[in-house]
């Protein structure tokens, strides 16, 4: 989705010169663009001009004669407060929707969660959506906007950087879920830090967060590919803090680094060292421990395969299966076998369901995608995975 | 308590049959459960057809022809969703009692919070309960069930294993804190990692959630023990991330680890190395040092002295008095006393009377433990762990 | 502000001569106190008796004829429940305030949240306050109460510690936030560990939290000055968990401890120690590596400049633009240039104004504090201050 931005991008003073770059911008490549495009407009909770201005500015973006409108899916609205705030948005895309003829709801809204009291009202918005006297269905996503956030509540830190707001990012996508919504975390400070973009967005999957803004085409590419599961699975080796992945070697799963070492010592025992930590154990103790130091991150077709699997035996009558990754660890030459055991039941099976059905929807929404996924995955790893769970 | 389970471990298509094993069981081996039964429908807050099924078990189970009534306390009521469709189960449950001539309310209703809607339902629940037109009263547990929230939230980690849900849990806490429930978490993934289920009960008591799903018999012993102050108290240093308890010889704290290191230089100072950091420092300095390095994890006298304490002092027209924690620490041979002083108000009295409340509610209901609870405690403690505080 | 404490503090049957003490004391000092005077009253959510004890001390503290009443700000009410219970003591407030003639409303009160009942009424607040039957208006303080909340939320932890309460503390200050009100933080339990005061006065502004409970007159003071930003700014370097200060020497930003060594091997290469690990890398690399690690806290000064300079910008008509951090870090001698942008926008900009806005609300409250502040930072530099962004 692309979000042209006639809000704190641009100017305070040139946000009518702003709204015409964007129908401009829009008309003549909007139908190029693959995907949807939801323009921002300004808008204040606290500020009638803003607001009179936005939606002068919705007004002639979805004006027919201007020849953008066909290809907008929706409006982003900014700085939204309490319910009754996100009713008055609602209130003026129905009017522009009416003043062109537009099918009452059809233009999607979307809010920034930049305020104490916008993420209050995320609490109210299942029972709010369902009320004859507003058009709120037209919902789409909940973006939190961290910087005025951390404006609105007030907050400091030494050195300005932006506190992690992990309850506001909770909130927002439990509000979400509640009212069938999309979460999507706002920008990334620092765009030049690829790897920290990377861990911010798996921690905000972690909280069922699946959307981020993205500001510079890198970030782009890394926040539509990073969601969905990878190729290949591999198996992570957690040494001191860090998860470090483990190479293939002829079907072993090898570890070259310097945190962990390991020896046969011939006479059924074996040393391990993990850091400066050194001790003399059994083949079960060695197992056990680099069991526990173990995690696997399945592939597409590992979690195909684990459904299908798990179908199977549903459809036998068995409630609860165990699904087994097993695996050869390879550390300084000595080999050891590890086996993890996981219950799977019915929530099992659907929480695993989740990566896949982002898969099926990016497959069935976008067409133009279907032979990249194909050279990613393999034809058959698409097919199975775009069938499994319906 | 023991909850049979005919929702996820159960297939689909056996939960007909699944009904009966529960009558069955219950039936024949209730009378002999020293706890409270409450077996788990199906239900589910988008299907009318699943909320129907489990309105039909339910009448089932409490028939009286079938034997099991007799024994059974409540039922637990899976994947609710807004606080309306709490209600809808609650009437099923007033429709079960009046058939079959039970007092209205007297079957005791838990859910399990896993979905948004519910979590959000937990913030109205002290208002909804409150009202005449429902039985709400009746609610018991607020059980997490992370798995399917997981599901909800649409929330996904790369190893596949279950997010921390910190928000989900201490809302939780907070509706059952409310309205009078009780906070408990569901069931711990690892099923072999004792010292995880360990961590997690000792998280989940930090943020007021007492009770947590046991799905093995070690879970079950570990699941009733925990929650209970220990026998003896004990000193902890905390040398690097990690909380060591000291050992007790002749009434001093003994440190032998290979991380921390003491040596009396003989000239007033002392050597003091942690990790790799080596410092010398003088008496008042190391002592302070160490101070804060040491915690001291009290037992049930130790509490109940306090507690005792604080009654006498109270009853003598003080507001606030000093509590002190006195040890010898050794380290390398090297003698330091530390002393700690708390602050104790009404505020703290009350607090710390948390896990004797604890104690005093499993000694009034569970007389087949008192056997066991004196031989742990001594019939000393037990008796004066009785009265504090009533 | 002054909290005379009537409640915790003061032994159960001691409070009616506790508030003569605070009448005393008031009516004697109270003039020569420079801020705001607000006792705290006894009152609970659960005890009708308690509540009318705090309404009859109220009336006492508020009689002209004890002197107190004309140096008295408003009260602070503890262990409120829902917002039901708020407007019970609202209403004594509504009574005392007609009793003597007070204007309605000018009393102001504070509330300590310590129940999840009151956490919960903090998310209605903006709501209930706005309605004609109750003077909520004169809220003005939200401060949490860990120890009885610890209590409330029946939490346990082995020690007697009290948990860190992250949620509590996020729902305050956004309740405060969407209010219009002051997030506050209760009692730092350890009081000679001043180090852990400062640590959580850092943690509570980055949620947005900004005041906290004073227990010593070293909290007083650290409480008092924490949150304005300092006179000069500094570079801090992140080695392993820890940000070190670096020493400016010549403008030059010195780095001379022992976890990071760097030196240059004449060929284009240099070797970066971090820890015990040691890399060779070319001078892209090496600053690069050095430019993560580094982070930089702007005095008064520089957000003053910061802030002129963005201020100018949107004058120019611009949304955007680059802010630049250099500096030339220097560790064993070698000298590396880094530099840091961040992109500000209007969000940024408003952001950064927080403090700002909190030294020119103490400059404008506080005048017999100018002198102090202007020896502090330099005349013009709060000259500067108060000016910017009005």
């Amino acid at each position: 989705m692309w979000v042209p931005d006639n809000e704190d991008a641009t100017a305070p003073n040139m946000r009518d010169e702003g709204i015409q770059n964007i129908i401009d911008v829009v008309a003549d490549h909007g139908a190029d663009f693959p995907g949807e495009i939801h323009p921002r407009m300004v808008w204040h909770r606290e500020s009638p001009g803003t607001r009179y201005q936005g939606f002068k500015h919705m007004m002639e973006v979805a004006d027919p004669e201007n020849g953008a409108i066909e290809h907008i899916d929706g409006f982003v609205i900014p700085e939204v407060g309490d319910i009754d705030d996100w009713k008055k948005a609602d209130e003026c895309f129905t009017i522009v929707e009416n003043e062109y003829g537009l099918e009452e709801g059809s233009l999607s809204m979307s809010v920034i969660v930049e305020s104490g009291e916008a993420e209050l009202a995320m609490g109210d918005l299942r029972e709010e959506m369902g009320k004859p006297s507003n058009n709120l269905e037209r919902l789409f996503l909940l973006v939190d906007g961290e910087v005025d956030y951390t404006k609105d509540m007030r907050a400091m830190t030494p050195t300005g950087e932006l506190p992690p707001w992990p309850e506001l990012r909770h909130n927002t996508s439990r509000g979400a879920s509640a009212a069938g919504l999309i979460a999507v975390d706002g920008p990334y400070d620092d765009i030049r830090d690829e790897a920290g973009y990377q861990e911010r967005m798996t921690e905000n999957r972690a909280k069922g967060m699946t959307g981020i803004w993205s500001l510079t085409p890198g970030q782009v590419v890394a926040a539509n590919t990073a969601p969905l599961p990878p190729k290949t699975g591999s198996w992570l080796l957690e040494v001191g803090d860090e998860d470090v992945e483990l190479t293939e070697e002829d079907g072993r799963q090898v570890y070259d680094g310097p945190d962990l070492s390991l020896s046969d010592n011939g006479d059924g025992t074996y040393t391990l060292a993990v850091g400066g930590d050194e001790r003399t154990l059994d083949e079960d103790e060695v197992t056990e421990e680099l069991l526990e130091m173990t995690s696997y991150v399945p592939s597409m077709n590992d979690i195909v395969d684990s459904m299908e699997e798990f179908e199977a035996a549903k459809a036998a009558g068995k409630g609860a299966i165990a699904m087994t990754q097993a695996a050869t660890l390879v550390v300084d030459g000595v080999e050891v076998e590890v086996s993890k055991d996981r219950m799977w039941d019915e929530a099992t099976y659907q929480a695993a369901q989740t990566p896949v059905a982002l898969f099926q929807d990016v497959y069935e929404h976008r067409p133009d995608q279907h032979e990249e996924l194909e050279e990613m995955y393999g034809a058959d790893v698409v097919e199975r995975a775009t069938n499994v769970g319906n």
